[in-house]
């Protein structure tokens, strides 16, 4: 429903690069953007316990689970409280509105056991290529070690694909040296400096 | 024009933070969203010559000039080509077409002698924060040392305050040593790793 109703150029910027090859009717791309409310992938496979963990789009019902993930964290524990869920439920509603925007979630049975949200950025460089940015990657402390992490980010890589990216980005803390790790054995470059500014908050 | 014809609830996520503050009659929000399609920020100080360097949203017409600041780089060269602009007007209307970017150039009498892109990118971590990215940032060989890389990044940063960001991020290659010290003394700091993956062009 949400989906549906976006506007015919924020369709076309979400579809990216498949724009450039045809010339659809432009009533097509309504269509053509995905009111994917119910799994994204079954995951289930990356669990030994032989559970189902789906990844599935984020609801504002998984707020208050996915800050809890993310102040559940060395960095996230001094910047974010679940506490406080006021502050977040604006935020998840600009994402959810935004088709440029995906957050997910890791569910086992109905828990939220994992999070992130891949962006989708148009751009001139490189050819005018779309890319797919990843942020705020966490899985529960309960369900590491089954290579959910894995699959979720390779998923993420996969969808950039299919919506026409030429290029994944993402950054991680210096300090996070598991995480440098984790994206370099799945094929990413460290070929950059992520430089960030805090500003004042208003 | 093409401002006053966003929807609404891309205005409020291209508002941001702010809308978490205040609760405006939301026919308000259409309004707040600038046509602006004149000049952004004369930045004619910067220019020791005394001309009016103007920081100013691009148009399609600029796309051609943009794309020859990406390649006349080393490392942009082997990537784009402003012989073949077919590819790049997609791309520049789908960025046009959306609030959360901002494709920037700056104008010297009628010149483009520079270029940015900064996307405002809504997110949950840090207290449901928007952030402001900037990509793609290029000053002529012919503007270069009269700080106008310097003022149109100061503006960029300054725009995220505006638009309610709580971080200003952005990355640049490993190899671009000069960059990396000029972040730095603008007051970024290189926390983060920079992960790329390319992906195959399909």
């Amino acid at each position: 429903m949400e989906r549906s109703r976006v506007r015919l150029d924020r369709a076309l910027a979400f579809r990216g690069r498949a724009w450039f090859d045809g010339a659809p009717e432009t009533t097509d791309w309504y269509a053509a953007v995905p009111d994917d409310r119910g799994p994204l992938a079954v995951l289930g496979y990356a669990d030994p316990a032989g559970g189902e963990v789906v990844l599935r789009r984020a609801t504002a019902a998984d707020v208050g689970a996915i800050v809890a993930l993310i102040a559940d964290d060395q960095l996230g524990a001094t910047r974010d409280d679940p506490a406080n869920l006021a502050a977040y439920l604006p935020a998840f509603a600009a994402i959810d509105a935004d088709p440029a925007q995906l957050l997910v979630v890791l569910d086992d049975g109905g828990t939220v056991v994992g999070t992130m949200q891949v962006s989708f950025i148009p751009g001139l460089s490189r050819g005018g290529a779309m890319r797919g940015q990843i942020e705020a990657v966490r899985v529960a402390a309960s369900h590491r070690g089954r290579r959910l992490g894995e699959q979720m980010i390779r998923w993420a890589v996969e969808e950039s694909g299919r919506r026409g990216c030429a290029l994944v980005q993402l950054t991680t803390d210096k300090s996070r040296a598991d995480a440098q790790r984790f994206y370099e054995r799945l094929g990413f470059t460290a070929s950059h400096e992520g430089f960030k500014m805090t500003l004042g908050t208003t």
